[in-house]
């Protein structure tokens, strides 16, 4: 590290040119001349509006009084529209997938055919909230997991991004997901198509593929990967079948990994804590590890855990 | 995607229309005529201001210059007070669990009964920062930990919003706990009961139940689980004992599981990386999986590993 | 919990002399004549700010119009200079690494010799975006993966604090780094020293050692632990390596744990899902855990499952 007896002030006008001139080296991160990306947080600011919109009772803007709650309610959806349709915009602009005078037409009808879609939305959203209470013994009331419950929240989040991925708005659905991801530490890509009634419980370390496909009354613990099999083939794989299918009434506990296009866990199916799954599994099938050898040590040496039938899925799951 | 030539403040107004009548249908999320809700901004800081109290040194207020930080803090104690106040009577309206003309009364009485245990909770918050420093070679000082660290961050929380849980406050601890979970990956139910010196390293996956008990002198590292057996009882389960009993000198490493209201892990025992238990441990115990069998490939098949001395917990925990 | 009829401020009156006397008891809890800490609301600004310098076609500051974007980051990177020179400042004198009139020019001294390293560590961070984009099929473009994707983020995040680490920058480059994993789940000491090319997929749980080595073109899915056997020593550890070396090429799958300072990777390896590692591998080695025995269960009790062959890791990963 050098030492100088420069002034500051001029230390760091040289350290800028420096790092001025490292823009000219025509790389991906040196391009300047972008056009505007959506902003993360007028996105984040949306989608707590959008949670007012889907839970009016339970977020609420205090910034004012208001007598009707309906008027509040237009007013935010007007809100909401405006924005919205402002970054659609900028993300359609930023993408090149629109030509530029088709651009404003496009973020209109967009986010027009986003919000015909909420009410469709919240009928899902109420069947994750009554999944969540009925899975769940900690829970005191639903105003408790509407409030305080990470998966909720990322189930929320995601039936939100999911339609507009399905309206094929770019990187604005991402953006979203990567936020409640953030929150939450549930991954789950916006193009993940999940039923009714689903439920995630803790949900740090979650991850759900792209192309995944769930059924209804689903419930996924902390740790398990919805994943793929290898993706050494890189971009050469986008777009096709990655992820497995989960059929309805299935619950795969903490720690299982599910991998592949091809992977179908049957209907009424329970796949156990940890396990390792790339292959079809029959509907009704009750999947566990075989009882994991253990070695205990107490002062006399080693001794290998018998089979424990305790770990009879049936009992345990 | 309907495309359309009418302004797009007609279709908006048109929209708005659909999305008010959905909130018609009687649902729990279309209730418009909540009672307020605890407000998750104000938890947050009232969980900064909690933070200056613990620790009034390594967390303070930059936004006025103090001569006698003591005078900065008994204003700040008035003002936790003033705010959790409100808060806790918000909740309690909101639960129903106390009658309206009570509410004022119990409310004060919770938050001075709060208050009055805050150095209790600092003389635990103590033992976890020597545990932390200690168990952390990593760790350069104690400031360090005190500023940087998740676990201690996570474990704070917990013992502030331990102590509203057990004096019934509704909603607010489960609120900061998960704030606390959202920030660092670490998801303690705030039912949990957690004994002196309590130290997380790294922390991102841990779940630890509402019904845990938890000794002096316990560590646990990234990915444990404290969790329950099936929880299929759902709502039927509540207020039972669902989770399990870590005795006095316990180390949990990365990804153990630990499942069920039964099961004790006996004091001065080490579990191993990735064990998987639903049954209770003698005291002193180390328990590890036996050597994982691994498979290498090198251009001449697979060659199974023998059994590999090395995972012996001695050396490895 | 106390029934008073006296009034609330009388009763937070006593409770505040209570809590001021419990900081008379001399511990490190109850220092309030600390020397003032590294703000972490300045140092997350600070996170901003640098994005904004790292690329700065994809972060921008929309608070005012710009017509030449170099005026605007040279204003910047001035205002990157002050208030790192400031936090720095702050960070000697707390630590007592630097004698008080030493303070002021060292922290001259490390800022200007962080800056000066900007261009290298941008060089490096164009290599970790080619490698997230060329990983994920996901990835529809790159500024997807510069604006929403977390495994980038931690890493740019690790690259700008390991700088600051390799100058003995006290204090800051970890909380930069807890900064990264709060939001990311992603926990990378600044210490760890990490070659191009490195991409990091979903990342929830990953945990790089402070003493890991990783070389180029490495891969690490979410789960992975990088780590130290037996931390049991704790502070006679310090600066003794106690993690990893990885070398070139080498992917590590969801879940793996590679522990100890002896542990190397040999290039061109890839290490399966959930295996768990304590010695070395040699390159070009591919290691898989053995199939998982699962049980099945639907109806007719228990059938073991045959050896499956689709385990081949050459297949699966």
């Amino acid at each position: 590290m050098q030492q100088s007896s420069l002034p500051f002030e001029t230390r760091i006008q040289a350290l800028t040119d420096r790092i001025l001139a490292d823009y000219g080296n025509e790389r991906v991160i040196d391009r300047l001349d972008m056009f505007a990306q959506p902003d993360r947080l007028v996105i984040e600011a949306l989608i707590e509006k959008l949670f007012r919109l889907v839970f009016p009772g339970y977020y609420r803007d205090y910034t004012y009084r208001i007598y009707n709650p309906k008027n509040n309610l237009s007013a935010l959806i007007e809100d909401v529209a405006f924005h919205l349709n402002r970054q659609i915009g900028i993300a359609l602009r930023g993408s090149g997938q629109v030509v530029e005078q088709g651009i404003e037409q496009a973020a209109e009808d967009l986010t027009a055919a986003f919000l015909e879609r909420l009410p469709e939305i919240r009928a899902y959203v109420e069947t994750d909230l009554q999944a969540a209470y009925d899975g769940d013994p900690a829970a005191a009331n639903k105003a408790e997991v509407i409030i305080a419950y990470p998966g909720l929240h990322a189930i929320t989040v995601n039936r939100l991004a999911h339609a507009l991925y399905q309206l094929n708005v770019p990187l604005i659905p991402r953006i979203m997901t990567e936020i409640a991801h953030s929150r939450s530490g549930i991954d789950i890509h916006p193009g993940a198509q999940i039923g009714r009634y689903f439920f995630i419980d803790h949900g740090t370390g979650i991850v759900v593929g792209e192309t995944t496909v769930i059924g209804d009354y689903v419930k996924l613990y902390q740790g398990v990967t919805l994943g793929a099999l290898s993706t050494r083939g890189g971009q050469n794989l986008r777009g096709k079948r990655r992820h497995p299918t989960i059929e309805d009434n299935v619950t795969i506990y903490a720690g299982a990994s599910i991998l592949g296009g091809d992977t179908i866990i049957g209907h009424d199916s329970v796949i156990g804590s940890n396990v390792f799954i790339t292959h079809p599994i029959a509907p009704g099938t009750r999947v566990s590890v075989k009882n994991q050898e253990l070695m205990f040590k107490s002062g006399r040496g080693y001794v290998l855990q018998p089979e424990n039938p305790e770990n009879d899925p049936a009992r345990i799951m």
